[in-house]
């Protein structure tokens, strides 16, 4: 499992006077370096092997300024041409948010989807977490 | 149904080179604004009965700069307290994308969930859509 | 003199309850579209040829959700390697705020600044406004 | 001074491959957080007592993904009703980016422009840096 911990910013509020429910989209993205350095470890955008294919959030909880936020992520499912990352998002001890994202293996220059290499695959099967994580916390 | 054409902007592509994939809910999210009309239709926030408790997004096509993006908004459901609103995202005559958000009715004083009144319920069901809309494009 | 308009999205604003002042660099940036289109006619990101060297804006209201903003833009100064172009943001009859922004003509392979090619210094003559914008609207 | 480390997300990049310029204003107002904390305490939104009537960005160096961005924040002069805040932004070791923001005191409820109080006034001035700030990097 992989964690970080983000401030939110006074330009990601919203006139709700909380954080805006599409800034976490962008958060979760940021938080899946470990994921994008396991997929790619150079992190050079020439060959950049990935493309998003799905994103969803269930948003539980309002994110307010003046707190963390700590983001979690985690392998859930690898198959042979892509992946299922999950996120959570937690701000002074309770769940604001959790998501998924489904990424899948692309040769840019092919323009198609490819299987992931045996080596990454390996790599990331390695960090799939096979307890609940909510239920853990 | 409700359309809307979004001309996409030098800051929302990314190193890729196309728009980022976290752009899309703030586009989905500025399209429902015919929606928070009929919701809330004094636009004024304090008072703003909604939360937005879901979204998905299934990216299908890359979007590029230069060419319009074609915004479309159906409401798909509405239940006692809540409704579901489903978009697409066409560029260039193809779906890019599409992508649902479930709205729930709150009362933010009280801090609960209450039930959509009756009026903004057939109000909001004189728009719900009932053939698959990308079968019909 | 180049114009657009631009809806404020909700997710623009902040806390405050109006557009966040860190959205009008976007909005700027998205109205340079026409300038960028002389400078680098085919639009395509390789061989971009413009890097940008400084911005500042000056804020006069706030600006607000449900009312279209209309921004002009103009090319106030050519040199032989840069240019300044001025733009202003109009909400509902008054000057809501204004700023400028100097682009670098510049070979990314070379990795430095050139001279601007003289058909395309031409062009963007053409374009400057030799009266004060503000005084005259 | 105030310093905060920032990492470059990916949606923050843009299609030429680098951190948007469009960007520099959010780092550098998330970077004014200790500066509104001396401005208004209990930083909750009513009775914000600040409003931003100038921005300025000098870009110098591009921002790559993959290194933090130390964001510094001085204030550079105090005066009746504003102050004017001055920031960097190094990556590693280079200074890629410098501005400024104008911030005005001001009471929302009366919608004009007041004085600073003595105290804050003064709490402000402590933090007057009189080095010009580059040169001593």
């Amino acid at each position: 499992m992989f964690e970080m911990t983000i401030q939110p910013r006074f330009s990601e509020t919203d006139a709700i006077g909380h954080v805006s429910n599409t800034v976490m989209p962008t958060w979760f993205e940021t938080a899946r370096d470990p994921i994008f350095s396991i997929l790619h470890p150079n992190m050079v955008i020439d060959g950049w092997p990935v493309i998003i294919a799905h994103i969803d959030v269930d948003y539980l909880r309002q994110i307010h300024l003046g707190h963390g936020v700590n983001i979690t992520t985690q392998v859930e499912k690898v198959g042979t041409k892509s992946l299922t990352v999950y996120h959570e998002a937690w701000q002074q001890g309770r769940l604001a948010a959790s998501g998924r994202a489904v990424l899948v293996y692309y040769d840019y220059e092919l323009g198609e989807t490819v299987a992931i290499p045996d080596k990454i695959k390996i790599e990331l099967e390695k960090n799939i977490t096979v307890v609940p994580i909510t239920k853990t916390k």
